[in-house]
């Protein structure tokens, strides 16, 4: 729900984590079938069971949404997307992996060109159930300054 | 389709563009419940009447993952996901836009870490009908050398 | 199909028995895309099988609304819906049950305020392959009397 | 997110109201692929032209699901469903409404047959943008109790 | 539901017709997504507003599985599918267009290889609203007989 | 991508072969979905362990859309769509089967009727992993001839 934070609120370091959510071979097929990418490293289980995996593969795309998707709990009316830095996914997401995500709050800074915001940095990592992470991400916040910087 | 190709076969500055899709309504419900994130920006056009934009965003990770989706059409055995940089959403997707990607090849290094393969960096971006940049990123591939460097 | 009944033709204790249907877990994926409902509860194999049932649980929203449209081959257009009454749910319903509905119609009483209407109850229930309820609930039509009580 | 709460901490009158989200088409294909029921009055606008309202209904079981799903941002770990009563569906939804939910707390009753638990009533009425009325029940929790009841 | 009909059962002549369907734009997206033909004459409105029809138009394998769909409503245990002659598409489907089925049994012959067996032709139109035909085909069923041909 | 082919260009005998899929539960949930089919040789895996399958087989119009589906890599702007004929099932897809498509070019004819244009016959067969085929169908294109026959 609502959760109204302005930039001087954010204290880095903080950290939330989501619900969990076991992904699905239900997933990997409508994930494919909203993005187009039918790749048979996501889709032909005979394909995948000889290469090094042994098993199908989560789109990157869908751990990224899915796993960015979890966070969507708190709606903060001061704060926007800028942009995301140093996607990774360290380890592959199959069919029937359990993940969460968390969001620890990272470097806050004044925004030099955009007057009375900061940017905030929400380090994202999605892990599953053996502890490994899945994803990797920096999410970019702007964020209205409370009292702008003069 | 399969099309393998080595680091040395990557050509800065060759360019693909693949084809357009327009996004519709229901790629929006769709990717609110593939990803859980049913926030009013993209789902309540109530509210969104009195945003800025006056009408309803796509999310973010939805213009990542069809803007990359579209891309889904050349296999290359060879090369493999590394992660992602920069991504940026310069303007909104709304519904009925039409976009398309087209990814220019960047920068080519060797890896230092990874003896035989080399980083290149495949420049991303999405564009809507009216030209305008929806999405850029820059997708970062570990390929496979033909003749690993001594 | 059409099937034209008005007050007087509703004969309590005249039972229909739907086809069967297995729940997957597509469904449990699509519900929770569809309403929203994420919780861990129908959603997260981890957290479920350290509970009680030791199994993801369907949404009691889903069980009644596949429960009902089971029984939905049959358009009367003397009928409409006035509501449901009863709704319970005494077991749940799990990845793999087999369920199908039986409609008996219950109690008709003409209803007061209404003229040349009456109430029919249809009795709903939804079981599963083992025969255990899932589903009880009280549809209450409201139906056109053929001739108007006076 | 978890939020609990005993049988002693629910106060009668409290209230609480969900975010809005626009029904749209996609979710009346997807109600009607979901549970079957392809019944005119949802899926076909010729014949609903030609009805009382002029366009298609939503069905009553997805203006309950959805309605519902609306309300689940809060787990209660010491709650869980017992039933629904009294559903009703004074207003049609339609295509492009936009509805919310509001819950408030009614009645409380210790439960006779299960020691040291109680029955909460949560009142939830769906309304659209217009203020009117798409959906009433009441929705039966059991919550155990802090101090069972002697 | 169940109908149970032998070969000397099926008039030739005889002819149903189902309940009608709006196609949605959401048809359009699921089938995409279901079958990965992201073609433009189907995805890119901007693209078919330069074609000649001026706007997109359904895939006819769409066109073809729900025309065929809307006449499941009758299970007749003594047939199945053998398969289907001269699939046609007369005039497209466009997004909006209502469509319906009638099913006319055509020409019945014994099976001279499946002895007890003979083959039923159901000649299956699907029309739109302005009563133009959007799909023709021809569907051959296997049905027992009675009394096998001696 | 785009291909582009006159009549004289396509040599009989000519093949190609698609990527391979596996076809899911959830595909056969969002099939019947799709065209309202929901019978239970395809969705009841209680009735259909008791059949001569002993298992759920895919809807014949799933088969074809998808193995159709499979080929949609070439877009052609000089062929579009005339018809299909003979189309067979001769094994049931079940779910888990991994099906690919080959497309041979078959029969090349001038179209007496329309002048300019040849009839090319795309012998299109879907074959699962044990090598048996589950869809048989001659694809109908009209094709532009480079230059019309006198």
């Amino acid at each position: 729900m609502e959760n109204e934070r302005y930039f001087e609120d954010y204290e880095p370091g903080a950290m939330r984590k989501t619900l969990g959510r076991t992904i699905t071979e239900t997933d990997f097929v409508v994930h494919a079938g909203h993005t187009g990418d039918f790749f048979p490293h996501h889709m032909d289980a005979e394909f995948c069971a000889k290469s090094d995996f042994g098993q199908r593969i989560a789109h990157g795309t869908m751990t990224f949404a899915i796993g960015v998707g979890l966070t969507a709990t708190e709606i903060n009316p001061r704060a926007f997307t800028y942009g995301y830095e140093r996607l990774r996914f360290p380890k592959p997401v199959h069919i029937g992996d359990t993940i969460h995500t968390t969001v620890t709050i990272g470097e806050k800074t004044p925004d030099p060109k955009r007057k009375g915001f900061g940017k905030v940095v929400e380090i994202t990592e999605t892990r599953k159930q053996d502890g490994s992470t899945v994803l990797y991400c920096e999410h970019i916040l702007l964020v209205e300054m409370r009292e702008p910087a003069k």
